[in-house]
């Protein structure tokens, strides 16, 4: 029988790390009180948020109006959470008072029967539960109940638990299979995730029970969300009166084991897919566990992109065809890949497959971080894989795909859900069961696990070299399972594992890939694990039109972009010949600093100027510079390509 | 000085050619009827069309509610133009007997101040002329004039034209310089075309200076639309309520000569340019001429597809940023490639540049006739130059590009306008002057000239060797200038101009274009080029984001395409060797017989069937078939591309 998983706490692991300890940095000292401000509405010149001033309204602190979208309480909440997973790695007095105060008002906000939506309970109280296909209550509540639970995780504080306790008993009193109860679901999946995370925490079956009625109810009644509409008159909320009953937009067109294609609202999907994998981890449910996977594979195989990013259709900002990957068109919401980390950690935690380690690496060195500036003060929505200035943000077809970051959205999940990521990133480096500490990502840290501190060295993405000091608080014999990512070979003479410099057949040792170090361990022992690091190059499958013909550069997991900055104009026209030298070198000054470029001897075509010719392009020789993707558009507007013509 | 060009008419030429024939046929026996069955609400099942009723209702004949466009009257101007060119070249009393008929409803649909359009005088009365800038009652008006001249022509009736030209008073009555006239600009022009024919067909100047005042007004005030809009109080008509008053979508923004860029709204553009060179022409008028060269220039050298498609920016159906020429996201409405030969033709006859011949050929081999089924019976109103069935014409970004013709559309302005161009072909075929005969086109026919009856023998486009026979009604000296095409090279020893069997030094006489064959002629004389017909390798501006890394075919005017009918699944996999032999073959069978394919030894990349993979694809040899792009979508639903990515 399989082991049980326990998820560690934030405040285990403190990240000490050449990559990701800049970026935490960024979103603890700059991002989360930036965007606190924004929720406060004290930046002038940015989109309204109000999202604060709603709960002081709906607290009857205030007068006023409610403002924003029917789900602004969840930004709120997303960043109340990144704040409780940013105190328990940096405690900070003063930000947690204040958050204690936010808390205050959310208690405040919260009903007599327990109901907490600060847009109903302000605008339209008689509308309640009325429009779960549009108005996101439940969405808001899940969000408000992982916020409880990482505040309460990291503070010790349960005021906010008890509040979202009491908003999931409510819910509980009003969904559910018995009769009288309405047999509802949400329309934007979430608050299955909010339940899971409620029981993990408090230990009650009924939360678990809630969360896997909502997840199997779904698509049972395809016809729901359009009789819940006649039901309510019609009525329909703000930008979504146009929208059209397709319920395979809410993954609510069949039961989640007849889903076989990962379809619709990506976001939507993946928080799904996230429940359920969780819901298949916690149960040991196989028959669940391999719906997950069936969904799980259709997205990895079939709708992603290189970058991790997730969702080719802008329409409904969802899943498009298989294959249909639109690299200057890409939607690739960095709340998406956010949700597919998500969704790989559940699915890690039901089955140690290496695989979704692979994705999770994948998806934080690239789609996600992609979505903050480096100043950590602006935010992509959209992560395309291909810009053009005067075209992407301006012309149909790209205006949604902008070639700067902006600093706020009017729809603003994306910055909150990146800073409650990074702050967590801690949370995904780790799993603990009764015989093994597993390590999923090599980011330089101490961790507090249960069976041993672990001290990790490394300067992963740049080098290939991690080395893990272990000091064992107990003294039985356990497994450290290190995940070696794909891309290692270890039939390679420079690729080596050693325990305390001994060299030890790791092919041996691998399993799903994890390699299993069993013994008896003593404080100073060291794992290391040493691989060369080379540029590789990634081709896509022949039926994705797009990137016919065409090349991507990775270094580890690090996928490689060309900016216009770097490369001249018109980079369409430059070449990657298949056998050109690939040069890793360290950028040695500018914004860039520290991280690895790539120089490529490649080639340039000229043609005749004319804008048909008979005369063949001509090949010009030409260096070629590639920087990381995530780390594009940070030196003004410019064009910018992932995937590159081999010649 | 320049001589005067005289316009012939289209009763002077009957076609008789391999290729123009079938296709014109089609048009008369076909869709002159198919389509006067939907004007009548004849064919169930299809968009309502209500043209005639429409004008039935407002000449009170019957009684009804307007139906359809408010520019709807157009589709009737339209046809009745087609089939007054079709009765200049097969004569056919019963469908003159109804086209009479409804001449008939249209006089009496005339209001008593000469006023004609069926939608405000049905719906809106009290709204007339009040709203240039979205009702196209210019519009309507110039579309009749232009129907009114060709019936007159072809039948020698006048009914019509006097009808129009009480419109065309009407028109200068209310409009125009003097003070107490409206200052006012039509906000999709073309009663500037209408006008201009007018003036040549009756020779009265009023119609030229109201064609010129309202050329020339344009853009002089570019708030002239605002204005016109806050005083009618901030109506709007019908879909254009959103519409933003960005003027360069109508090309209001600046004066004629002010313009350098092709902006905005491309049919409106382009006949705005086809006045402007008429009247350039005409008066002799070298300014005017020179802004029609200038926006020449801007379209063909940087805003044109390789099939004549005009327009890369569907929103809008307009004009994108230069060199932006998306494939299968096109717009290359059938429209703006016939008004790019309207455009070319007034060009021609303002100066005799081989370069405007050149487009004419392009647009009428290519982007034009892919316009219409080859059973004559649907339509292309957006013409792709790629395709991806379960994309094209369903996904976000390609709704508009449809992977196969419908039958009508709601707005059905490109069937129509089909009809007038190629049942008017053998206008465009020729101009004469004083001195010279000018043959712009390669097609097999009689031409009944002033100075000569000219008998065309050709096999073009699928073979190079085109005969002209002279009958000359003269005994004096006069020139016959033929047009080469701009990729025929008189360098070459197989290519070969003689007269009456003797070879002659083409170069010697070629100037811009055209030789130039001057003689006394006798009965018989004959000139023929000869010219091989291979097929040519053409590349696109590195400057085409999408077409970088490829290559287009053509031979002759032709440009060729790939199906996935003819060439398998993935057609984005195939690879076209630059030194790949291109054979041309005579399809013998199917729907495409008598047409001449290309087959290229190619070969087809072979993947590892992995969305991502390290291993680069195989190459595979592969026999790859072309076929002419105007031919594509006639064998069902199936993958399409015009660029072809080289090896």
């Amino acid at each position: 029988m399989k082991e049980k998983i326990k998820e560690i706490r934030n405040g285990q692991v403190n990240i000490a790390d050449v990559f990701w300890s800049p970026i935490q940095e960024k979103v603890i000292d700059v991002a989360i009180p930036f965007q606190e401000k924004i929720l406060n509405d004290e930046v002038p010149g940015v989109e309204k948020s109000h999202a604060i001033e709603n709960f002081r309204i709906a607290a009857g602190l205030k007068t006023g109006e409610f403002y924003g979208m029917v789900f602004q309480d969840s930004d709120l909440a997303k960043w109340l959470e990144g704040v409780a997973f940013s105190l328990a790695v940096r405690p900070d007095a003063a930000l947690e008072a204040r958050a204690d105060e936010i808390i205050e008002i959310i208690a405040k906000a919260q009903q007599p029967d327990g109901y907490l939506d600060t847009y109903f309970i302000v605008k339209e109280p008689e509308h309640r539960w009325q429009n779960l296909h549009e108005c996101h209550e439940l969405y808001c509540a899940g969000h408000m109940m992982e916020a409880a639970v990482a505040y309460a995780e990291s503070t010790g504080k349960d005021k906010l638990l008890h509040v979202t306790e009491r908003l999931a008993d409510a819910i509980i009193d009003r969904f559910g299979p018995d009769e009288g109860k309405e047999h509802g679901i949400p329309g934007h999946q979430e608050v299955e995730i909010g339940l899971m995370k409620l029981y993990h925490t408090t230990g009650k079956e009924k939360y678990k029970d809630m969360a896997r009625y909502f997840l199997e109810e779904r698509g049972k009644d395809p016809e729901y969300f359009y009789q819940e509409k006649v039901k309510r008159g019609w009525q329909h909320w703000g930008q979504y009166s146009l929208e059209q009953l397709d319920v395979s937009y809410n993954q609510a067109h069949a039961t989640i084991y007849e889903q076989k294609e990962a379809v619709g609202h990506a976001v939507r999907a993946l928080y799904m897919y996230t429940a359920m994998a969780d819901l298949a981890g916690t149960d040991g449910d196989g028959r669940l566990y391999r719906a997950c996977r069936t969904l799980w594979d259709n997205v990895v195989n079939r709708k992603l992109y290189i970058t991790g990013g997730i969702g080719g259709n802008p329409e409904g900002e969802a899943f498009s065809n298989e294959y249909e990957l639109p690299n200057d068109m890409a939607y690739a919401e960095t709340c998406a890949s956010i949700a597919m980390v998500f969704f790989a950690h559940r699915m890690l935690e039901a089955e140690m497959d290496g695989a979704y380690a692979d994705i999770m690496e994948k998806e934080l060195y690239n789609n996600i971080i992609s979505g903050m500036q480096m100043d950590g003060k602006r935010y992509f929505y959209v992560n395309p894989l291909e810009c053009e200035p005067g075209v992407s943000g301006k012309l149909f077809g790209y205006k949604h795909a902008l070639p700067e970051r902006p600093e706020w959205y009017d729809c603003a999940c994306c910055p909150t859900n990146l800073v409650r990521m990074v702050a967590s990133l801690g949370k995904y480096c780790w799993d603990e069961s009764e015989s093994t500490i597993y390590s999923h990502l090599m980011i330089g840290q101490k961790a507090k696990l249960q069976k041993a501190e672990i001290m990790v060295r490394t300067r992963y993405p740049w080098e290939g070299e991690t080395v893990y000091t272990v000091t064992p608080t107990t003294k039985e014999e356990f497994t450290l399972a290190v995940h070696i990512p794909y891309y290692v070979d270890f039939g390679r003479e420079e690729t080596r594992l050693t325990v305390n410099g001994e060299r030890i057949d790791a092919q041996e040792i691998l399993q799903k890939g994890y390699v299993y170090i069993r013994r008896k361990w003593a404080a100073g022992d060291q794992v290391a694990i040493c691989f060369p690091l080379e540029a590789r190059r990634v081709y896509a499958s022949q039926r994705v039109r797009e990137n016919a013909g065409c090349v991507a550069l990775l270094r580890g997991p690090v996928v490689y972009c060309f900016e216009g900055v770097d490369n001249g104009e018109m980079i369409q026209s430059l070449r990657i010949p298949r056998d050109a030298a690939i040069k890793p070198c360290v950028c040695e000054e500018g914004i860039l600093k520290g991280n690895v470029l790539l120089k490529i001897e490649g080639c340039r075509m000229a043609g005749s100027g004319e804008l048909y010719s008979e005369k063949p392009p001509v090949k010009e020789k030409a260096v070629l510079t590639a920087i990381p993707y995530y780390a594009w558009a940070n030196r003004g507007e410019t064009q910018m390509r992932v995937w590159m013509r081999e010649e």
